[in-house]
């Protein structure tokens, strides 16, 4: 990739390249993320209103844009220099002052209103040029009245799900993007490090993540998730953090964590003991093993399956009976891109992917560790996103 | 209602009452927070994953329930006292331990898998002896792969939309709703005081979101939305903060925001003037008329409609071109509940609704004022959930 390319450019040269790959006429994202992506506008009310809808329909072959959202989006349109058709949904009501530059660019947007999205889709589509071929529409949020009403209008086209289309497009990061998920992850780490000195006798999981979250606020990221759980309960993966589970002497805490910062997730892992225990740090120094085997093994070319295996392998020195689905995924606007480090894969690792790499081990009736870092793939090898020690950490409580 | 009836039994009552209204056999819910209103378990991977998906199936006939989530839920679900069979998806994997209660349970549980979501939904339906008739299936987080996969596996089936179903059962709030709505409301609104004091000049719209954010967190909430937007943008209705957008002398601010505590969304708006706007001022006082009136008309039997009229003539005494699409909606676990107090609406106001009243202007070239307050419908009339001043707020900058 040329780095001088700038972040729109590249965003819709993948699209572009993508759109090819599966001979697509038309591209509809629906997630406010994808919409974003493709157009440099994000829906708020989308992002709040799991009722609400937003749609952008890409054209690869002209690089035509069409934004599908409600009418009372049009203000904002104007300091985004978005390029494109504007299909306005619904009634907003909105007073004009003449003379104003925004009241005359929203009262011309607004002149034809849509009263459905399906119908604004559907007319955008086809103002698009489009009647047969080829398209995507993300499904991730399109309802399936929206996805039924646009496919009857256009009987003889082929549709597809468009989820996995984006999924393809956004794997490949721009140099301003690895920037972003790098900010988002060591956000997350600075929180934790704040967090630390906090742990003490008697704390809870939940008083935990609360002080997560501050952390990340304080940084001006967004919480997004926070997994802090203490002894039998770490080994309870996403679950929530319990009010009344606490750190004792002797605890394994799992922290598995992360905040958005410009949408961009981090998604990392520490684990914590309590003074002393024994097995958690026999245990914590396989996966560490694991995790380390496996990024040291990155380079374009080897395949996510190596990888996985690789990281399993080592975590096997230490914790024969160790068993996962995965060790790792990679991240971005979503937090689990593309690709997934699995059993069997063979997607191969490519320059420019963002990998957070992971080898959790869940024991029930016991605890369980965790490692996971964040990783650019370079020319040759990974370089380290997060900037934290990896190792075990002990508190005095 | 019955007050003593407990926050379970009070829902699954709404369910049944509601499924027998559209004689539905199965209800399906997606959205993690109707799984939850239902079965007590809140999926923490499908609310922070747009990949994911967890079901919960409901037979209003007979109580029974089936849950479809990730295998690595499975721990997490012996705290709950869920009553239902588990559909568990996906290969992940457990270490367990002999004799412990959680390592036996989670191993009863996985023993049968499903490889995907639409084989373990398929499959629940089946188990609950639905092969024909009427189910809805919630579409707020249903991909169209699974709708469609589902859909053929019982060709006999009537299948409907069942997002508005959900919609239909949460309009009527339990009284331990209603007091988490209120905590919600009220955290908006002590967060909103402690920002009060940082106004100065030159703070920007995206540090004022950012301070009520911090507020929320330090409350124990977490941050849901805030627009925070000043003079010419202050028209821009659910907009970005801008960074370089600040507060001058004489600036009016237009405040919308809410947080989530406990699942349950808060909705408010309140404006500020920095030192005098007399236009904001004359403006201000039309809206809150409106908002005020249409508060005192509500009671069981008025129509939304009516509510809305009554609303939009009020404000008209002082803004005479007045013009809106709704002047309020229900809110609880989403922002948007029912009704939506909209033109012509004939839908009844009802005992136990909780709704947001609203009567927000927006004058593309000057700005706009807003003002909302939550209100519980009693027998008799509303009560107000927010505690604070409704009045224009003035601040010296």
């Amino acid at each position: 990739m040329n780095p001088n390319v700038s972040l729109s450019a590249f965003r819709l040269q993948r699209a572009v390249s993508v759109c090819s790959l599966h001979s697509l006429e038309l591209l509809v994202a629906s997630l406010p993320e994808n919409v974003e992506y493709l157009s440099g506008f994000f829906p708020v009310s989308v992002s709040a209103l799991y009722s609400a809808e937003a749609y952008l329909v890409f054209k690869p072959s002209t690089g035509e844009k069409a934004l599908i959202t409600s009418a009372a989006d049009a203000p904002t349109l104007t300091e985004l220099g978005f390029e494109g058709t504007l299909f306005p949904v619904g009634s907003f009501c909105f007073r004009y002052e003449d003379g104003d530059p925004v009241s005359d660019f929203v009262r011309e947007q607004l002149k034809t209103r849509y009263a459905s999205v399906s119908d604004a889709l559907a007319s955008a589509i086809t103002a698009l040029g489009f009647s047969r071929g080829r398209i995507a529409m993300d499904e991730s949020r399109m309802p399936i009245g929206t996805w039924n009403q646009v496919r009857k209008a256009f009987p003889n086209a082929d549709f597809i799900e468009g989820a996995p289309v984006f999924r393809q497009i956004k794997y490949i990061k721009h140099p301003d993007e690895v920037a972003l998920i790098k900010k988002s992850t060591n956000i997350t780490e600075t929180s934790f490090q704040r967090l630390l000195p906090l742990i003490r006798r008697g704390i809870s999981e939940e008083e935990m993540c609360q002080a997560f979250y501050e952390g990340v606020m304080a940084q001006g990221a967004v919480p997004y998730f926070c997994t802090a759980t203490v002894d039998r309960r770490s080994a309870f993966v996403d679950t929530y953090n319990h009010p009344l589970s606490t750190v004792k002497e002797g605890s394994v805490i799992r922290f598995d964590f992360g905040c958005i910062y410009k949408g961009f997730r981090s998604d990392i892992a520490r684990t914590v003991v309590a003074g002393e225990n024994e097995k958690a740090a026999r245990y914590y120094s396989g996966i560490l093993e694991g995790e380390e085997a496996a990024i040291s093994a990155l380079h374009p070319g080897v395949t996510a399956g190596e990888i996985f295996d690789t990281a399993v392998a080592a975590v096997r020195k230490t914790i024969p009976h160790y068993d996962r689905h995965h060790c790792g995924h990679g991240i971005g606007l979503a937090c689990y891109d593309l690709p997934s480090i699995c059993p069997g894969s063979d997607v191969p690792i490519e320059k420019d992917m963002v990998l957070c790499i992971e080898t959790p081990y869940y024991e029930l009736g016991w605890g369980g560790v965790q490692v996971e870092d964040t990783v650019l793939v370079t020319g040759e090898s990974a370089e380290y996103l997060t900037e934290s020690s990896r190792e075990l950490i002990y508190v005095e409580v």
